[in-house]
Parts: C-alpha cells; structure tokens; sequence
C-alpha cells in the first residue's frame, strides 16, 4: 500500500476507509514507561526535543507499543518560540515558564523568525529519521497557532485567566497585530520546513482558542490562523491540515471558514452538533478521562463516536484533549483494538 | 417600590424592566480593598463565613461601592459540606482541601445531611442581619449543586481533569449514587432553609458541569439537579431559581428542561445561540478579562450584550464567571453605570 492510501490520509481528504484510522494526542507521553525511561537518560525535557535520536525513538514507541495508525513528531509547541529569542524552562508542577515575558513593542521586534534549516534543525533531522523507519504509516508534523503560542509568551507560562494576552489584544492593538504577525510568519516556515522533511499531514494546534468569545476570537486571531492556512495550501497543496482546540464549539462555524481538511473537536463538542455547522473531515472525540473507565463503557462510548463519525465527510478517531500521564498504557491499547474492530463491523 | 417588583425579580420572571439589572459573581471578593480588610481581620476564610456580623458587611459592600441591584450571599458553596463531616480548608494558592476523600460507599454512609436551623446557623443569621439592612434590593442565596460538590469530595479538592469523580460516576454507579442522593438532599434542605431566612431568589451553581459530554451530563447529574429544583418549586413557587456553569454550551438544551427562571451563560455562549436553544431568562454574559479593557471596549461589549438580551424572555446582566481578584475595583463601577444607562438607552 502507498501511503498516500493510508486511511488517515484518506479520512483527511474524505475518501472512503475500511476502517476508521486513530492515533492519540500525546501518544508519545509520560503514560509509558519506556517514553519517562528515555525522558530520564535525556536531561532536561526541551534537551528530549532537541535530541533527533532520542526523539524519533520515543516518537515511534506508540506505533509498537499501542498500535496506533500514524506517529506524530515528538517535540513541544515551545520549541519554535525558544528560537524566536525567549528563554523556555520547564519546571515540574508549573509547566512551562517563558523569560522575558513580551511586554512592549520593542520586545517584539527584538524576536527573530527562525529560519528551520538554520534555527530547528534537530526538528529536520528527527523527522528524516523518522521517516527512514517508519514506512507504513503517516507522520504527523504540528504546531502551535499564533494565539496559544502568543499566550504563553505574554502570559510568561500557563494561564489561568488569560488576562495579558486578551488586554493586550484589545487594549494595544498595535503590540497584538506585531507579535501575531511575527508568530504568523514562523509558524508558517516551521510547518513548511516540517513538510519539506517528510511529515505526511499537519496539526495545528490552537489550544486554548476557546477561552475568546466569538468576535474576539473572529477580530483577533482567525485572520492569522487563516494566513497560515492559505499559504501552507499554496506551497503544499497535497498535505492535509488538522486544526484542533478545546472548548471551541462555538468556533466551528468561523473555523468552517478555514481552508484546513479537518476540524478536531474536543468531548464536550458533540459530533451530530458539530457536523451541522461544518463540512471538513472530523477528529475525535472521546473524553480522556473516559480511558480510566471500564472496558464496556469505553466501548459503548467509542461506539456511539463511530456511528456519528461515520456521518462525517471523514474520521479520524482520537481523543477529545490529550491522553493522561496517569492513564493505564493496556487501556490505551485496548481503545485502539476497539476503534479498529468496531468501526471494521460497522462498515459492513 | 415593593421588592417583588425589583427589575432583578421581574426579568427572573420574565416580565418588562426599566432598564437591565446587574449583579456580579464574586461581586463581594478579593478584588474590594475594604473586603481585604475584613477578610484579614476575620481569620481563616472558612471563619469569616461562620461570622455573621462580618459575613453581612461583605455582602454589603458591592451594593455601596460599585451600585450592583443585588446583595448575594457572602459564603462558599462548601460550607454545607463541612457540616456533612468532611474537614475543608483553604490552602493559599492551593485553593480548598477535603479531607478525608470519599473514597468507598462507607465513607458515603458516614456523610450527614446537615439540618441548616441545627448545623449551619450561622448563614441563616447572616441573611437576617442582610434583611435587615438591605431593604431596596434583593439577596441572592445559593448553593453548590450536587456533581460540583461531588467532584470536590472525590478529587478532595479541585481538579484539573476530574479524574476521580468521573471515573466513580463509570466505574462504581452504586457509590455515585448513594453520594449525588445525599448531595441532593442536602441541597434541598440548604437552599429551602435561605429562602425560609429571606433570601429572594437563588443560585445554583454547577460550575464544573461543563466538564462532562452531553450524554454523560443527562445521565449522571440532570435528575439529581432536576429534583432538587422541583422540590424547591413545590416548596417555595415565587421564589426564583437561576442555574449557572461555565463552558456549558453544549448542556443548554438539556438544562432548558429544569423548572427554573433563568440560565446563567458565560462569555463563549453566544446569547442568540442560547436562545435558539432555550426559552428562559438569561443571565450573563460579559468576560471577565473584559473589565480589564478600556471603557470604549466596555461599553461597545455590554451594548452588544444588552441589545442580544433585549430578545430574550428577561436578562439579568452578570460577568460570564466570577469577577477577577486583580479586576479594579472603579472598571466594575463603570460597568454597573454602563449598564444600567445603555439599557435604559436601548428601551427608548
């Protein structure tokens, strides 16, 4: 088989599967032991990143060990932002901490672009050896959106309430459009670069777009994302594009709008509701706090996913957010075995 | 003016105001210097809600210092809880720790349902001394409902992912039960007894619903919610009942079929979209990080509001969550002012 004809690349363009495909947002996690082994032996977690070995190894572990359909490069939407000029540490129980915050105007034209073959190349070369090894399934590429990743830098870490990005956005219009603009540019160069390398589809991961009202989010942030979008398309017309947030249901209908094949949706974002405001290929959605529960119920509950996938121009099966580092790895396993079986009997 | 013809009561009702009226959860918080103040001299946080001289000066505070149409309650949806046997305490950048955990069905038989005239005496006092000075405006009573005070008591304290409380309400529906009964009885007899005390409508806070998937949400906490509120109609028919979460889009038409006046939404919760959805009152649904915009921001966000509102069956104004600890105090004076005189404005 071609990988071009590999079910998740045909559930993103919305062609028919014989089964619906699933891989599982930080599949690559602290829940597997080999994954906190490897974590251990590399230092600190953006040194992980930064190892092309030791990144492509852990990249791999899901694909043996739960069996999921594609692997998605192993790195952190920090790694980009660490280039642009800002300091990225990650301190345990905190999350990560950005030094110097962005502050004023000055502060953004002091960040660079980062050229990837220049700046990220460890990023290149971990999905060159990727590539190499694994052969009969997609790679996954991604990035952060231009809001999440300006969050973090003006926030200086996670947010709780999100109170220095939403006032500088409406506050100091001139600051926003300028760090926008700038991220903008990087993220588009960094997925390009990802796709020249060898990844098979990207994600862009616009986390925590659902904390912004509708019109903030349609004012502030959409025509960015929609920049990225448009010149990805340009310049690789053949890589689908998966766009995820949570707690943005009431977004789909502005990110319809998207020229992206997939819209990710979290659990609370029910897959009937959804597909009566947008006509992409879908990814999801399954609670995963839902992993902690029985086997009958994770099925009946993957279940009823699968027959409302199956309304969708495409599917790809995934969980609502990604997987808990307390999550039991044979729990993990199961679900892929269930996806697989399940949606092979409903097609028949 | 009779209170029962307070605009607050009136648009719970459905019926024509003057003008919009405003409270603001949280109104009586951390970001007033004169609570600060008392909130020092009083103790431990859980003290100040025992004390009811100083738990009715908080509550006063907002009426003075920023002209709110309504007094709520100055306590915290888990004081109920201290007196069903489980110790809370407020931990400074921790927020409330319970211990012991409810971790099996034992732990659930040992739970009391308080009796409020025996056990909490204290809030009943408070809402008397309130009553008594505050004769223009109503008070606000409330309580926590039954699977926010649950996820309390099975995470012992909050949580990020809801781990415990959803994997009990899958794995163990015995002990879920058992515990959501007890929760709902001591609901019943929390709230009754407020209205007994004086206060003139209340709230149901179900802050955390919006964590669960639709059909988790009908099936687990809907019909502990739901008799809660019957029983309370049955008891007490004038007295209105508002009932609010936060990112609980997706639960609005489910929650469209409790008996109460009004649907608290927050800011991600277009107001047109919830009025397709429902047909209560509305309460809400400003931002929060908005009062830390500039005024023309303001007041260009609560006119959108309003004029949304206008079409709703009533509208109390309110943030879309509680008001923010850094918020300053003279943003959400000018908030009342600008609602209160663009509505009066918009009925024109």
């Amino acid at each position: 088989m071609s990988l071009k004809d590999h079910p998740i690349l045909k559930a993103a363009k919305g062609e028919k599967t014989d089964y619906t495909p699933i891989w599982i947002m930080r599949q690559a996690g602290r829940y597997s032991a080999r994954y906190r082994e490897i974590r251990a032996k590399a230092g600190s977690f953006m040194d992980l990143c930064r190892n092309p070995e030791l990144a492509a190894e852990v990249t791999l572990i899901p694909i043996e060990e739960i069996g999921v359909d594609a692997a998605i490069l192993f790195s952190d939407i920090l790694v980009p932002v660490e280039k642009m000029g800002i300091n990225v540490s990650f301190v345990e129980g905190k999350g990560p901490v950005l030094e110097p915050k962005i502050e004023t105007l000055e502060d953004v034209d002091r960040l660079k672009v980062p050229e990837p073959e220049r700046d990220l190349p460890y990023v290149l070369e971990t999905i060159q050896i990727i590539k190499k090894r694994l052969t009969d399934r997609p790679l996954i590429g991604f990035s952060g959106a231009p809001f999440t990743l300006a969050s973090y830098m003006l926030e200086g870490g996670s947010s709780r309430n999100y109170i220095a990005a939403k006032s500088t956005m409406w506050n100091r219009p001139q600051l926003w459009d300028a760090l926008m603009s700038k991220l903008t540019d990087t993220v588009i160069e960094y997925l390009s670069a990802q796709i020249k390398a060898g990844v098979d589809l990207v994600q862009i991961f616009d986390s925590w777009m659902g904390v912004l009202a509708k019109e903030d989010y349609e004012t502030f942030v959409f025509p960015y994302t929609e920049k990225i979008v448009n010149e990805l398309k340009k310049r690789h017309p053949e890589t689908p594009i998966i766009h995820f947030g949570v707690n943005a249901g009431h977004l789909l209908e502005v990110n319809n709008r998207l020229n992206v094949d997939v819209l990710g949706l979290d659990w609370k974002t029910e897959i009937p509701f959804a597909l009566k405001r947008i006509d992409k290929s879908i990814q999801g959605n399954l609670d995963p706090v839902a992993l902690f529960a029985d086997e009958k119920t994770i099925e009946e509950k993957v279940r009823k996913i699968l027959e409302e996938g199956m309304k969708a121009r495409g599917h790809i099966f995934n969980l609502g957010h990604g997987i808990l580092p307390k999550t039991d790895p044979e729990k993990a396993k199961f679900l892929v075995e269930t996806v697989h079986r399940v949606s092979r009997e409903l097609r028949r």
